[in-house]
């Protein structure tokens, strides 16, 4: 008896994801992936697991990817020491030849290898695979000694130019998951380190996603960090301009922002920002009425 | 942290869920539906929820319903009065045409309105829609005296002839969900009342259907019905051949075994027998490791 | 000799024939069959092989049929009798409920079954598959002692609210040719009975049909009806309107030309209101130059 | 009242063709045009009807037409007299530089714009279009005095190699109705004059056409052709060849029931002797049960 | 040594090529094929190893061929002589009978077979095939001693009233290369002869081609024909009215400049004007930087 | 003159192309680039250069690089030193990791973008992609003291066990031009590193490619090396066994040649050993009856 109510349990939960599998079928979602979840050795299955889901239930999932942590392990190896202007890390010739090496013929070949033992068809991509990312030069800003900004070339750190969403399209439309190492292609053939927020939230865009779920350390944004119950679980782009320039939003919190209004801006329907540290997180936040963390909306 | 808990719990179901859709994805599941679960309110909405899960995970089903009770109610209610021979409902002019009207304009109506209400497409059709199944008028078998078997007309029952997929398939092609009332249509155009057992098994043979599942008001096939611990989960044709041959199988278990066998030598790949009045008794089935009832295979 | 002459005369038919095909070559033609072509025996059989022809001539057919006599004929059997408030039956969950049982169970598919036979591949629905038809109440109107309007609720008397030709174009591309019995489904999933005249319209013009052919028991349109030389062969949208305010077109003739009205200005490109009395009124009409009854154009 | 019958035998005709457009639905229909039916010019126009009317009820029909007398004259016109071997022209480089500009550039022209006048749209070919027929020498068969056979080189006559249909299909599948000119083309890209047919039996052979229709002078094939009672309406392949055996079928009727023996054997499924002097004579056979002439099959 | 440099030189010039078919790849080239290049051997067979390229390259040319000399010729031979008024011949209903004949039946002819023995596969067109080119009179003007202009009727001259460019499209998607002969076909379905720089001017239009290539028997435009320094190698369609206006472009140039501009005007994005007597003319001003002749552009 | 003579010259070497263009349309090309071609800069972007014109001529090119030198210079970088058994190079875990960095993340990118550059779309891809190249541990064989061969473990070092081309198939499909890096996926997703030969040699049998082009340090294959005259064109299976047998072929030869025969027997039509050192060696081969190096054919 108890085994029969277990397994109606088990029945529910299923049907509890009957109208998200309905919203998001043959919809298209962007998931940053970084953070904890790429460390931790069980949640980054969790997650290969979650976006395996997803496939099976008719979404069109896309993987965009960051990677510092073993960007930074490898420079050690050749003994290449870096220097960081406002937090971003000067990167000359060596160190964007390296970075790439590493995010796409390691982090990114990891996690495609990961997803096809679970038996979908995963394809590593970077920005110079047709095209995909055009970038240019992102200078870095600092604030000189009475206080003025000023603008320094930290090398090969780039924006997103423009997105060519072609093979992506395609790969899409063939059953294949399409996962993305964050480089970009300079008008000279150059390569660029670009963040992952900004790549994933472009991308988004220019997919017209639906959603694009950024995997961070925290659970979502605070009105005030330190009390718990000011946790805020959605946001329209006015208010979080408004969070931006009243300080509520602040330090760190604000790039990602940023890269979610950006993403909106270009077509994305939805941001989430959600707990990576949380396992399922994904599938906890897209098929169950447990949804997680903090959305941004138009 | 419960709520922690309890949400990776309902993860780690849909996670599970995750082979069985990856198996089941694209295949035609056939469901005979009917007994218990069509005349409880509330096992009947949960069979269309698990109905519309399994379209929205990727799987076409196919609906075959009986309805029996309904018929009788309505003879009932036009001041008809029916024969049986051997378990079989006379059916002369009079009541096959009140029979088609009962369950192609009523039973039938009522399911696929249920299934749209909850944002899937479904369509009604009996055998003549296409001249889906034609039929073929089906000796009653009786016992004189003597006990020589001897063969009686009882009037417009039904055998399937023939089944043309052509309407199934394009329905289905386009994303459509049909939903069978057991009607045949005989060689002049008059219609026969068939058992839907039958209907199930010859369309899911003839689609060469994935699988068969047979809605029924018992947990499935027991060696010993008075013994518990003697339930068969799964029987091979040869098996169930000589269980009826030595008597285990028996008295009205015997067509419903013969429908199974019946399907299977006409292409369908396995037939589940499953407890009808077990709540979500179809998605146990089809998309968790809790399986229930006696499965038949090759 | 003289059968040679007779056989140039069929030659000749069938060339005079030959404009028209090209004319209407794949284009979608809505025929509202009602009245006594349904009941006369040598009728029905002439409309199915006018129908029939349209299909292998390359016509997309669309039937939508009434069936008021089989309603009565149910109605009576199960001892329920009707009220009429201002032509429309009142009508209660029961009476919903055999109307739709005798509409969708025999009525349409006597005649998918009759079209059938012929070779083509005919498939029923009602307003339920696929959510075909969308329908609200409708009231009915009375006037009191003073003259003045009222609106009566006289129950599941419905009226058109949405067409979802989804299903129509499905089947129609897949070369299959729809019967829609005219029940409409409201908010609720309740039924609804609609007049056939408004059914066939409404579906003409969600399908921007070539055009709507309204098989009636008359010939026509006249001025005055005393005088068969005021017969009227063609009406524009204007002048229909103008021969209501008058009064020329009155009585059971107004909601007919209502119906032709509301089609055209939903997408229907003309509308023939023929004579179904007369043999093969269908075929005359549209691949004849002996073209019959009154045609309404905008 | 007369008026209404009238339109009735006309309504009769066309639901008489019902079975024949059923059945020819889709299917290819190989028309050699020729003789009386080619000069006579009210005929000439009742055959153009007859091959529109084929197109808009659904069958796809292929012309092959011949043109002696045109090639004839022109010959005249230039002062070239010709020698005839057998029956066969002799037919110099200049001889059939002209008569593949009379074939060509004038009868298959004049055909195409006819049929193009009548709403269809026909195109030209020859042989040498897309390598349409592949040609080699075809020699003549002369006795000498004592009676021996002996081939002779009557120049640039030809017979058909082989027949690359996919400009056929192209065309066919676009909605075209191809009209062929008997021009062949050798291995070292000569032209050859070719008997049409022989052409029309190769290129209804290649399509693996329903039917071939050959249009001739004649009613049909007679046992006796002085008894008109003793007229053939139907002949197996075997039988063709018994009665050429003993003589029953001679003369210029040889040829003829050559190419449909040779037809039948390249994978046309019936073939027919009709009478073009008959108005309408393709239809007559085709869409009524008035079919006339000899049907030879396999 | 020398073999391996005469080898890098071949690849270089392929290589060079490569721009030139990546601009053009797809994409719709129209080349009126006239003059010289029509009568000389050698350049014939350059000018179909020409076209056979450009369709192994990816492009789509069509071809549209003149024919005078042989017209001529034919008029000759069955001893009919023609008068001329302003440069174009009277042409009687025999006239255009035998121009027709030539130009459909023989130059047409034979263009197509040349270029199938290439490998390739070509079809004849006139202008009546599938109502290509629908034409009306052209009336020649004429001055009389007063310098007054007047108007006269030269007979079955024609201009092109409209393209059908549907049966072009058809054979160029499914890989064909049309070859059309100057014949258009007038209200009552009688044959004009045209002037093929004009058709092929209306023909580029029609299919809004990349480019449409006049092969003629001069080197291009010049300010001053006497001075070789004087050579125009662009020329805007602003600039060639100027020319025309100032009698810079005179006499014979005139109508070929005019059937440029008409060209461009309705649809076609460049025109070239280029020296047939060159060999290989066409691949050099396609597909090499020594590209010849005078262009004109919007 | 001299420059139209040069002209004509161009126009001569793009005719001479015409056949091979021809031959090789829509047909996959595989090219295993690797040696000189790979190091020296104007080498490099002649390949890249001679890659682009195949795929706008219409063949479908598949690259499939090596990169020992690179992998080399990186291992150095970091302080890892390889120990080499039998020409195979140990590799450990670490060395593995490093291999697939280099490869996939620096020199494949490379040939990505430098193919990008010139107007294609190239995709890169690994053995990891999509599943692409199931790979197994290859032992190296040494010979002990005695002469006894014995194998040895050397880690990470793979040959292929089975290609799956659906990713390759949907590129190329889709028009782009896939670049694979000569790494296997075993069994429990580990990384192994393949010689490129025998990767490229797999993949063009598992496509049934047309041709597969290895660029070479060598002229071809000779009978007798010192002697120039000995050239071998071109070997049969046959005779290539013959050869490795009697000793004609050896050393580094060898394993070439095993991998032209093992491709070959995979399904590849022809293989090229060409001089990669020769500049656009490439077309030369495929478009020039320059044809250059040692062809192996069934």
């Amino acid at each position: 008896m108890a085994i029969m109510k277990h397994a109606e349990k088990k029945a529910g939960t299923l049907i509890e994801a009957l109208p998200y599998i309905q919203e998001f079928y043959g919809k298209t979602i962007v998931v940053k992936y970084g953070g904890n979840a790429m460390i931790n050795e069980d949640l980054k299955h969790k997650v290969m697991e979650d976006i395996s889901l997803l496939k099976y239930v008719g979404i069109r999932p896309v993987i965009v990817h960051g990677g510092g942590p073993d960007i930074t392990h490898f420079l050690k190896k050749v003994g290449k020491q870096s220097d960081f202007v406002s937090g971003l890390r000067v990167t000359d010739e060596e160190t964007v030849e390296i970075a790439e090496m590493v995010l796409d013929g390691k982090v990114n070949s990891d996690i495609v290898n990961m997803l096809n033992c679970r038996g979908v068809r995963a394809v590593g991509l970077s920005g110079k695979d047709a095209g995909l990312i055009k970038a240019r030069k992102k200078m870095a800003t600092v604030y000189d000694e009475d206080g003025h900004t000023e603008t320094v070339d930290i090398g090969y750190v780039g924006q997103v130019e423009s997105v060519d969403t072609r093979i992506l399209q395609d790969l899409l439309d063939n059953g294949y998951i399409p996962v993305v190492a964050p480089i970009g292609v300079g008008e000279d053939g150059e390569s660029y380190n670009i963040n992952a927020d900004y790549v994933a939230a472009e991308i988004a865009g220019a997919l017209h996603a639906e959603k694009l779920l950024l995997l961070t350390d925290i659970e979502g944004v605070y009105k005030d960090f330190n009390d718990k119950d000011s946790f805020i679980s959605s946001l329209t782009v006015e208010e979080a301009k408004g969070y931006i320039k009243d300080g509520t939003i602040s330090g760190g919190m604000i790039p990602k922002i940023e890269a979610c209004l950006k993403s909106i801006e270009c077509g994305t329907n939805k941001v989430h920002i959600i707990d990576g540290r949380q396992p399922h997180s994904i599938i906890l936040e897209l098929l169950t009425n447990s949804g997680i963390g903090t959305q941004v909306v138009k």
